[in-house]
């Protein structure tokens, strides 16, 4: 049996979690791949003796070209997060003839034009599973099951974090702070939730999947993002009410003309829609595809056991490339027949949620729905809980489809009113059609 | 690039939806995967001239030997269905040295530990993706992406014609017959529908995913299996208020002694489950694995161009192996460290759903429960809707877990009650746990 030598940099949880399983899994692992894996070296700067159980600490070193100048070390396992040591390292492995397995998306999402073009000229694999979704073998069932399939529109709950925020205010009337406050006593969230709350890290997997569906590399600086942190609990009571949940969604997008849309933002979605109940710290990818049809894949985004499992899977396709002497058997993004235009995000068309604040007058909702109709955009329900006459109430419309710079438009006109007491939320809106 | 040249048997409405995913995505396919697919032969008796678009009729011929005698022919795919013609076919093709590719569950279920042990023999690849759920890569997910996991339980829907009846029974109190017509009439039912309502197609599904699952071959005839065909539409009634729907599960699990429990049945589950929300003709399936967790899979079981999608993408890996000279680049049906036994059904632990038919007499449930006490089975609710002294009742109990052998016993005594007016309707029910 050929055995295939790892070369793993960062020890912290999800290094950890390689070693775990690759010694509780190892064995099983070989009589399924007929490859043996062999942590033969680890590097972490900070990593002390005992910590990590079933890693002989002999194999621990500080220094990176313990890994990168041996010779017999065949995969690079990139584990420390984190962009730039982790481009370095990258970039020296491939320049090396390794092959690389990373589940870091930020560094994927912002230099993967040149990783993968670096990956390329040296002929060596880059395998990145547990970038999306750890649990959930999605990036597998694009590149491979759903090899003869036109990809036409992926929508993701790809961040724990928010998911979790957002369940926990869809279930009681907690506001933001106070569950994020909550997430991060649990774990849920770090100590510093800009990134996932800003929606930055959905943006970073939203790249990787958009990329992947359009052949093309979609630039990270083109994604419209919007995050979580201005819901508020009136929010999901309005939603609640007429028949929705709000998640924070990823979605790329084919337009019907050709062009693809790149976006994460707060969502409303129907109940009955399939990623309606996917809640806590899951994660969820809905694809729809030609000719498969809609697919949907559901598991745990993140924690070390399940992005492990991912890292160890990659581990075990690339040792196979290597023993058959076939890297890059699948080329991570190939070049699509024709390249796909990014469609500007005052483009996109939507339907909307959108909430006033307004004085509660006679008239006031035609006066607000004759300026949304000089735009071309029809209300589909309104919903005002209270009359109180004069006296400042909350107005709720749903609107049909219509772009983003229309509704723009319309509300700087709406927001101009004399009896709009605050700037109108919107919130986008995505029907399973 | 390399030409794959491959020969189909059997040009049905899954054999010309492979034929047009090929045409219209053969390019895309050669993109991403290096691979040239040329359909080089047909195999068909009945199939007319004009009747396949995109498919040469030179091409077509009613010899099998026109492909097993073609040596030029690397990959058999094999879309006639039917067992005994497919056996001879895929064994004759794998001992001439070509690959296989079929989409049939039947054949696999009942010939399996001969067909993968003669693909051994021949060093040949056999691949099945579409024959579980041919929409949802899970054959792939399950080989590959969980290929460092202890999976230790598969739920699946993974017939459509019973979910699709399932689903419209749970939503309008139809009778079965009366639903299965409606199937029929929309073409989502046989004329004979029995191997599907009958949970046979769902076993022949559960008979791979088993095997994979415990990585030895799971013998068909010892999967325990019951139909929906006794179904009524007080058990939805009542499944409802209870806050349950109910499904037909294929069940594959390990016990708490190792044991491996396969069966096919109508079961209870909560409303909050992940699967209650599948409805129609979605198949669904929904895997515990360790280090994993859980997973769900969702997708379309059935149609031709879900399943093209599924045997064109087998193509493509197989066609790799090919490429790059290693077949069998992953057992389909590895040894597993220790073989697993398969446990007794009537050793089966699980939750129950009663449905009794009492004459309302008092004392009447005070009899059941302490019948069901003396075999340790403790109530978790009863409902009795209506109070009518003298007259027939129903009262629905839910049960906590007991094995099957001791609900047997418990219900031979509660059924020769003389207050019981027709046999105990028994479902199981499945926690998410």
């Amino acid at each position: 049996m050929k055995k295939i030598k790892i070369g793993i940099f960062g020890c912290g949880t999800v290094g950890q979690g390689v070693i775990k399983v690759l010694n509780d899994f190892g064995a099983l692992v070989e009589q399924r791949s007929g490859c043996a894996i062999e942590v033969a070296r680890v590097v972490d700067r900070s990593l002390k003796e005992g910590e990590c159980p079933h890693l002989d600490f002999k194999k621990v070193s500080k220094e990176s070209d313990s890994i990168l100048n041996d010779s017999s070390i065949d995969v690079v396992v990139e584990l420390i997060g984190g962009v730039e040591a982790a481009r370095e390292f990258v970039l020296a492995a491939l320049s090396k003839g390794k092959h690389v397995v990373t589940a870091n998306k930020a560094l994927l999402a912002e230099h993967g034009a040149e990783i993968f073009q670096a990956a390329k000229k040296a002929d060596c694999d880059i395998y990145f599973e547990a970038s999306v979704a750890g649990g959930i073998p999605i990036i597998k069932a694009l590149r491979e099951g759903f090899v003869a399939n036109h990809i036409e529109a992926i929508y993701g709950i790809v961040n724990g974090t928010c998911n979790y925020i957002l369940s926990k205010m869809q279930e009681s009337p907690a506001s933001f702070n106070d569950v994020l406050k909550e997430a991060q006593e649990k774990g849920y969230a770090e100590a510093d939730p800009t990134f996932d709350v800003e929606g930055i890290d959905s943006a970073h997997k939203l790249c990787l999947l958009a990329s992947l569906m359009s052949g093309q590399w979609v630039d990270l600086n083109k994604i419209s993002v919007e995050g979580i942190t201005s819901l508020s609990n009136e929010d999901f009571e309005y939603a609640e009410m007429l028949g929705y949940v709000i998640k924070l969604l990823a979605i790329a997008k084919e337009s019907k003309n050709g062009e693809l849309e790149v976006r994460v933002h707060p969502t409303l979605l129907e109940k009955k829609h399939p990623m309606a109940n996917v809640s806590g710290v899951y994660n969820s990818i809905y694809v729809k595809a030609n000719p498969v049809g809609d697919a949907l894949f559901y598991g745990r985004g993140a924690g070390a056991f399940p992005t492990a499992s991912a890292v160890v899977s990659d581990i075990v396709d690339v040792a196979r490339n290597i023993v058959s002497g076939t890297p890059n058997r699948i080329a991570p993004f190939w070049k699509s027949a024709r390249e796909k235009k990014l469609k500007a995000p005052e483009k996109v068309e939507s339907e909307y949620y959108l909430r006033f604040s307004v004085v509660d007058t006679p008239g006031v909702m035609g006066k607000i729905s004759s300026i949304l109709g000089k735009q071309k955009i029809s209300i589909s329900s309104v919903i005002q809980k209270e009359r109180n006459e004069g006296e400042v109430v909350t107005v709720v419309v749903l609107t049909h489809s219509a772009s983003k710079l229309k509704l723009a438009k319309a509300l700087s006109e709406v927001d101009a009113l004399e009896v709009i007491h605050q700037k109108t939320r919107v919130i986008c809106l995505e029907r399973e059609n």
